[in-house]
This record gives C-alpha cells, structure tokens and sequence, in this order.
C-alpha cells in the first residue's frame, strides 16, 4: 500500500515531523509539514517544511545553509506523526543550538537548565540585522 | 525562571509530547498534553497525556502496564514542543511494537515497509475483546 495513503493530516493539512539525527539519536526539532512538504523532501532528499507562523513553504538550511539530508522517514501507528531521521550540516536550532531542545525543566519545573552549549550565536548564522 | 511560562499550548490548550526511550535514544510515541497531565507527570513521575479523540486524560500504561518512567523533560526554542525521555516498560505502541514508529516509507513512499519486531500481540496487551 501506498505509504502516503497513511498518513493523516489535521484541518489544515498539516502533520508534524519529528527530526532525528541519524548518526546518535539526538531529537532535533519538530517542525510541519503539508502533502507538498512531505513530496519535495522525497524528491529532493532535503527537508522541507510549512511555516505555520509564515504561511510559507520552506526548505531547512535555505537562509542558513544548515541543510537536513533525509536517511529515513518513518510514520506512526496513527498515521497523524512523522519521525525523519537525518544527516545534520550545523546546527538544527535558530537560536545556535545543535537541538531545539536545549532546555530542560529544572526542580520540577520551577526553573528550567540549559543542557547543551551553543554552537554559533544567532547573528552569525543569519547575518546581522 | 518557570519552566512552565516558557511552555505554549494550542488553542485547545494542548502541547506534542516527543517520547524518547531514555537508553538508546528510540523515538517511542508522540502525544498531547495540557498542563494538568505536565503537573501530573512531574508529580508522579510517569507520563500522562490528553487524549483528543477520547477527551480524556489518561496514564501511559493504565491498561497495559507498559508505564513511561520520567527521566527528563526538556522543550524548544518556541515553547511549543515537549521531549521526555522515560524509561519504558514493555511496549509503546498499543499495536503492540516497542515504538509508534514501526513502518517506513518504501520506494519513495510508493510502498511500506516494516522496521521492527512485534513484541506482543495487542489482545495479548488488553485482553481478547
């Protein structure tokens, strides 16, 4: 069966989408995708997502260079989530991180640590504004 | 500061929850959560999520018994996504697989194809129906 014919997606036609590095596990970020997203990263190879905030179609790494070669794109029991296992060039975070989860809650939530250093100072990835 | 007021929820007042298996990285699940499943999951130590098509909070492994036992809970640069590692008892996935993310796109998702073992069979995790 067609795997495409699985996947569920919710009233604004989207799914989200897990990102994995595929070289040690490392949950990278989550980010949505729409039918078009999910085709373009299957033909490229290269993820590519919708901007909820944006509206827009965008591939990662466009502005930053910090591009997602797609090793694996699995789907779960539900068909409503993706988890995309991938080659990381830099860093996955637009704040300079190597994950978007960079944070943890700390004393049960009432303070939260940094767990990870950050890789490049935001400016340096996108350019000073 | 609080963990919690860097958290944003949906308009339903719902968070994704990335479940990841604290041992070997496994990405197990993704599920809902509103802050009184977050509190309850602090609280006790296992997770607990919303259910949206049930619109009922619920405890990973009340039936089943494959409990999640909280080992970190970490969240993104936007506030908007949450990654828990746990250690899992049994399996996650209610069609009986270690994890929801048992199949993958074949043939650039042409077909499918199947990445893991069944654990158990499901009437064997909820009994026969």
């Amino acid at each position: 069966m067609n795997a495409y014919d699985k996947l569920k997606f919710n009233s604004d036609g989207l799914i989200p989408a897990i990102i994995q590095d595929n070289q040690d596990g490392r949950v990278l970020m989550m980010a949505w995708m729409n039918r078009a997203s999910i085709e373009t990263t299957v033909a490229t190879g290269k993820t590519h997502f919708w901007s909820r905030s944006r509206q827009k179609f965008w591939m990662k790494g466009e502005s930053s260079g910090h591009v997602q070669i797609v090793k694996e794109i699995s789907f779960d029991c539900d068909g409503d989530t993706l988890l995309i296992k991938v080659d990381q060039t830099g860093a996955a975070c637009h704040e300079g991180y190597r994950s978007c989860f960079f944070r943890s809650f700390d004393k049960g939530g009432a303070a939260e640590r940094v767990t990870e250093p950050q890789l490049i100072p935001p400016d340096q990835i996108y350019g000073k504004k």
